[in-house]
């Protein structure tokens, strides 16, 4: 593995049944040993400086079906089945939401859950 | 857009037909602008740190269907059709062909073209 100066790699989440594509995070070593440990995705946050769990709050899980790692050995593809349906913390079913239309970016995916229910409101 | 300190981007690649993965490569500004522009998929290459026409040496280049942002801004995807079946510069069809099989990274996927013919020997 080609972990960056960070010791992190992009990881990418593409739903199994669909072959949508769901999310881009990023793992660290721990992450990647969690996620092929438990067979649920793990992912570093960079923002909260953690290992993450995804669902760990939500509940949204995702069962990993496949790892794949590329030519440079310096991304991960994850096969998962996303339980719940919604991957995004917006409630959406993925992250990549909004598509570019003359030249403006637009949001072409519906909220399915509002966040506040799958969160909470604190 | 959410540029890195680098000023880049994660960018993913996705063949518009079979939803199969592509490639992760960068993007920076430039190499937004000029996919916009041309709806060829243009990259920052981080090894030549120069703008990088995909398949300017192989003619695999990839026409850009689709361009669409994630939640964060801060990875974009691009659901491309890939000229020539060939995404990898080793020939295969797609940068992501090792998987992992018993704690060991296996080549899944076959060399479709010799680099040596695609690139030439020097």
């Amino acid at each position: 593995m080609a972990w960056d100066a960070r010791g992190l790699v992009p990881a990418i989440a593409q739903e199994a049944g669909t072959g949508k594509l769901l999310m881009l995070a990023w793992m660290n070593r721990e992450a990647l040993s969690q996620t092929v440990k438990t067979n649920v995705a793990h992912y570093w946050s960079r923002s909260r400086n953690k290992l993450w769990r995804k669902g760990e709050r939500s509940g949204h899980v995702q069962r990993v079906r496949e790892i794949r790692l590329d030519c440079d050995s310096d991304s991960i593809l994850l096969i998962v089945e996303q339980v719940g349906g919604i991957a995004c913390h917006t409630g959406r079913e993925r992250c990549f939401y909004k598509r570019l239309e003359n030249e403006h970016w637009s949001v072409v995916e519906p909220v399915l859950k509002d966040p506040d229910t799958i969160y909470g409101e604190d």
